[in-house]
């Protein structure tokens, strides 16, 4: 059996699944290939395959004689045979395994239940490539035996702080299946938005959102998209912190004079629900009541992260509250709000799920605990026997490279769980905040990062080869594109708004060598509101800048390697674009006033690049560089780290390794 | 006062408007720009003008202090001032005038309507360009009094043959208010898809769409969304023929026995509904008693094209009927059915629009005529005092250049109109119908050319300069892009998956000269299905490629400017690029299957280019060419326009000219 760290070259699927066997021949694709059902013919089996045929003509330009996916197929037609056990339930736990057997005859895939055919499935398409001589498409004998290694595999997406539009939602679902992630964490309400139509207390999206949420048939009809997919949606109502929104309509959930208005500007605000009221749990209630008859997945997503103590405690009320309940300070308060709410959420047949603030010593078992802060939330849910998913370096977010996130393993031998323990580890979740993107641009922050993530949390601990994921990644990247994603074609057009109609090529030279600046940092380079354009170069950006991915493996290689000339060579071409590029982007940004902000990037860039030829030259002419040329170099370098525009060069460390001579 | 042929060069909108005095100086855009309202401070008008300050700021990077749109601004302030006198009806005929004013000290924009306003609004935008040192952004001083010349000035949607989600026409409301289009003709059922959701015949939306259909909620959003850009919305369900989708789920609709599945082929079909049953009559009753409260616009539209008589023809019963009614034919039948159509449509107060073939003798006054056979109709439904709109020239699904539609003009002095006649021709409608397009490609075939017909409808009649408008629509294109559409970036998406992820340089070269071919053929070149494939070259390929457009104009003025040197040098470069394009297209095709189709035409644009070359060799030599070259190259050229993969060389008939010497 061959395992992930051997994935055979010309195959790009991610996640690696967990056996495969590889053997020779294809099975080739003509024109009267079908998929055809056997066992549990469910309805989400027989939309499956008839996407699964739509979108294997759309890859191939295929003419298929078939049309439908179901009904026997004549013995001599070559094909695809689908056979599921039972339907599945779309819900924690899940059976998702699945076998897959290709011959040169055809493929036979079979599962338990219906949704670990659509698992397959999605392998089934990563296999289909171009036969070696181009003759026609294909896919490769192997037989393979796969499961997850965990069965919470999540995407958050914030549709609070910028609305993401329902468009958004269905193609990012498309993605989920297509890399078998299977929660999508929707985060619905927060101070800058409430996004559900509420019939029962209206003024929460009327007053709350600007006119921007989801109607309950919008939330239906995504529930049902996702459901077709084995994928379950948790919506996230944040509380009792973060409610600024509901506040515009229902001032009276909290203790301090209103009124309110919906928040425009980022970071953390003080406005909480008051926990001491009694009107505010029957809110609750009633509300809660609403949404779980919109959200049948097992588990709701209360927040809980962020409150700030401080104006609970300087309210008498609240204060005499505390000491008639003995409550000893304001986390000893949101406890008590927290195991009210978890009855409320009980009563509807509900667990609670919380971000790590909620894991306080008073609260009971039954809920999920969501590592965000660290891993220490998840070690000791775990050990207190509660379910733990983990999303502390899973911050999609904050623009970290894929290799980052890929290696971030949500239970290792370090965190010492017992079996038992470990067991309650579920999984993790990427999490895509949106201060800081819209529907134009969130993509390119998930994809194709999310990928690795996934594959995480799908495969095998110790499918952990950087290189080999970076380059299945390239191409994951281009699938995920054919799956509705826009990260890269919206780049075109973010470049293109830059360019004011000039040609885009000197901008994209320059973006390949440039990322935006990482964590939190962005926010304290200029005050964003709601309404800041996201539309500058530091949008158009994008973690893992490709061509400075493949310089600083270049280089890496080049110099563990001791100078093969071949490396060499190829350092000194990329190196000659950047340093030569300047000159193409000066007419550019002299038609652009957008581009005024990045003119000294570009040409440091250039000017690094220069260096980086020079240093090239020392050293395959043998004769390293006078100490007075290294330190020149190393300050300019130094000087050039300075992020501008909210971006920074992602080649400077890899041209000051060349330049520092062993 | 200049009119559109005089357009300045530095300004790109699209339509022209009527009346322009261009002055010096320029309105300087910072971030204390504002939008403030006077007069009739409506809904629409208030989101309108949050909309243009978001665009603004997206396209220019700018960080406005201030959020909202409404309030007064401090007199200090330089800003925009909209004034509308009244609330606009979204209704055939409304005003919508405008007045446009821009000072160095700010924008005041006014008009009888808030639609007025709206169509200013985009007016503004249009204007907004980098100073010409590009040291910010701004508005060139100017007075603009501007208003349509034709009140209908539509695009048709075909959502039936292929079912377009509610994303496309959002984008595609978007893309029409910036170029003051004002009617989307929205086709909502035919033989291959019934798209509504029906409450009172669940069937139709039940049987009759695969599943893939709007529902009302969204119908009630889609129809809103347009009604505050001002754009109308009129529903158009094809009777009594094409209509398979309903027999589907209602075969008693028509005489023949069934059961009926939707079609899945392309073509004219015969089942129609039986004009002769009073069930009939009674189901459309019902129907358009609920499609009106769906969409409130005053016009209805019912189709009535191509319509097989024959089957009816066959029929004892409807024979009889005929014979008693004293109808003569199945036209005569035809009239019938309409004429008690259009009394249920009057019932529900709406006016009915029809396809040409309801125009026949005995149809009474009061209906709309879309002409789209020819012009014919428009000019008898003219003369006969009916309202007439012509789609006839408007085709843009059979790719045709800009150019072509650009001057179809539907009013005529050869039409002979009396002054009364000619305002019954109400304006015109492109019509994207889409056998060959699906949600991912649609765009790209309404746009830009729509923009172009757009002008036809706005502007006056004598705004005709085809170059002008060229390159004033090169600019709309990018501007359409912001807006949301998906015409230039899905092609890269194409093209990616093409290449099968190698770089789509060589790709897009071969494209910038290659076109569809045009018309119906592509029909007849493949039977093609509602699931075949719309993914191969002829779907990446455009009508008016870019560079072949380029091309055929550079070689135009070079031979009629009798071979100025800078001419032959561009051509030159670009005869170069086309030459050497095949070995680049090589390695593409030996990787990529679908490539293989277009092998032969890559080697025939190399192979055209270097005859070019040599031609331009031979006119700067001043030495002729031998006969026989001549002939040879003509003969090869002849050869070289057979189409391959549906597509066809745009370049052959400028290299032909390049070729035949004076």
């Amino acid at each position: 059996m061959l395992t992930g760290g051997q994935t055979p070259a010309r195959i790009d699927w991610m996640p690696v699944p967990a056996e495969v066997r590889v053997r020779t021949g294809r099975f080739s694709l003509d024109s009267s290939f079908a998929v055809t059902i056997e066992g549990a013919a469910t309805d989400r089996l027989s939309r499956a395959c008839v996407r699964l045929m739509r979108r294997i003509s759309d890859r191939t330009g295929l003419f298929f004689e078939r049309e439908s996916a179901t009904g026997a197929l004549p013995l001599s037609a070559p094909g695809m045979t689908v056979a599921a056990g039972r339907e599945g339930r779309v819900a924690l736990g899940e059976d998702e395994s699945y076998s897959l057997e290709i011959s040169a005859d055809g493929i036979r895939l079979s599962a338990v239940t219906d949704i670990g055919c659509l698992r397959g499935m999605e392998t089934v398409f990563q296999l289909l490539n171009a036969d070696a001589d181009a003759s026609g498409y294909g896919f490769p004998c192997l037989t393979v035996r796969d499961r997850p290694r965990f069965q919470w595999r999540g995407l958050l997406i914030d549709a609070s702080r910028h609305f993401m539009p329902p468009d958004v939602i269905y193609r990012n679902l498309d993605g989920m299946a297509a890399v078998k992630l299977n929660v999508l964490h929707w985060h619905l309400s927060d101070d800058q938005g409430f996004r559900v139509e509420s019939r029962t207390f209206p003024k929460l999206h009327g007053l709350g959102s600007d006119g921007l949420f989801y109607s309950q048939e919008e939330i239906r009809r995504i529930v049902a998209y996702a459901s077709d997919r084995g994928i379950r949606v948790v919506p996230e109502f944040d509380m009792p912190g973060h409610v600024t929104s509901w506040l515009a309509g229902y001032p009276e959930l909290t203790h301090r004079p209103g009124p309110f208005r919906i928040e425009r500007r980022w970071g953390v605000w003080s406005p909480a629900m008051d926990p001491t009221r009694k009107s505010t749990y029957r809110f609750l209630e009633r509300f809660i009541g609403e949404m779980t008859g919109l959200f049948p997945d097992e588990y709701f997503h209360i927040g809980g992260d962020e409150v700030e103590g401080k104006p609970w405690m300087e309210d008498p009320d609240i204060l005499a509250y505390m000491k008639k309940h003995g409550l000893p300070d304001a986390a000893g308060l949101q406890t008590h709000f927290t195991l009210r709410v978890q009855k409320i959420l009980a009563s509807h047949r509900r667990k609670m799920v919380g971000w790590d603030e909620i894991l306080t010593p008073g609260l009971l078992s039954g809920a999920v605990i969501q590592s965000w802060r660290g891993r220490e939330a998840l070690v000791e849910a775990a050990s207190r026997g509660m379910g733990a998913i983990l999303s502390n370096g899973y911050y999609i977010d904050l623009v970290q490279p894929s290799a980052f996130h890929y290696l971030n393993d949500p239970l290792t031998p370090d965190m010492n769980l017992s079996e038992a323990e470990a067991a309650n580890v579920l999984g993790g979740e990427a999490t895509m905040w949106a201060e800081l993107v819209t529907a134009e641009t969130v993509d390119s922050r998930i994809w194709p990062r999310a990928a690795a993530i996934a594959e995480r949390l799908w495969s095998p601990a110790d499918v952990r080869d950087i290189g080999d994921m970076h380059r299945r990644l390239r191409s994951v990247s281009l699938s995920l594109e054919q799956a509705g994603l826009t990260h890269i074609r919206n780049r075109g057009v973010l470049m293109r708004r830059l360019a004011e109609g000039a040609d885009t090529g000197p901008l994209e030279t320059l973006l390949s060598a440039v990322e935006p600046v990482k964590n939190y940092r962005r926010h304290s380079m200029r005050p964003f509101t709601t309404f800041s354009p996201l539309t500058r170069i530091a949008d158009a950006a994008v973690p893992d800048a490709e061509d400075g991915l493949l310089f600083r493996s270049l280089v890496e290689s080049w110099l563990t390697e001791s100078g093969a000339d071949s490396g060499a060579e190829a350092i000194r071409r990329q190196l000659i674009l950047w340093r030569d590029n300047h000159e193409a982007m000066l007419p550019l940004i002299r038609r652009s006033p957008m581009l005024a902000e990045i003119e000294s990037l570009s040409s440091d860039l250039s000017e690094a690049a220069e260096f980086g030829l020079q240093a090239v030259d020392f050293r395959l002419s043998g004769r390293p560089p006078e100490k007075e040329w290294t330190d020149r170099i190393l300050l300019r370098l130094g000087e050039m780290a300075e992020p501008r525009a909210e971006v920074e060069l992602a080649v400077l460390e890899a041209i000051r390794k060349l330049a520092v001579q062993p």
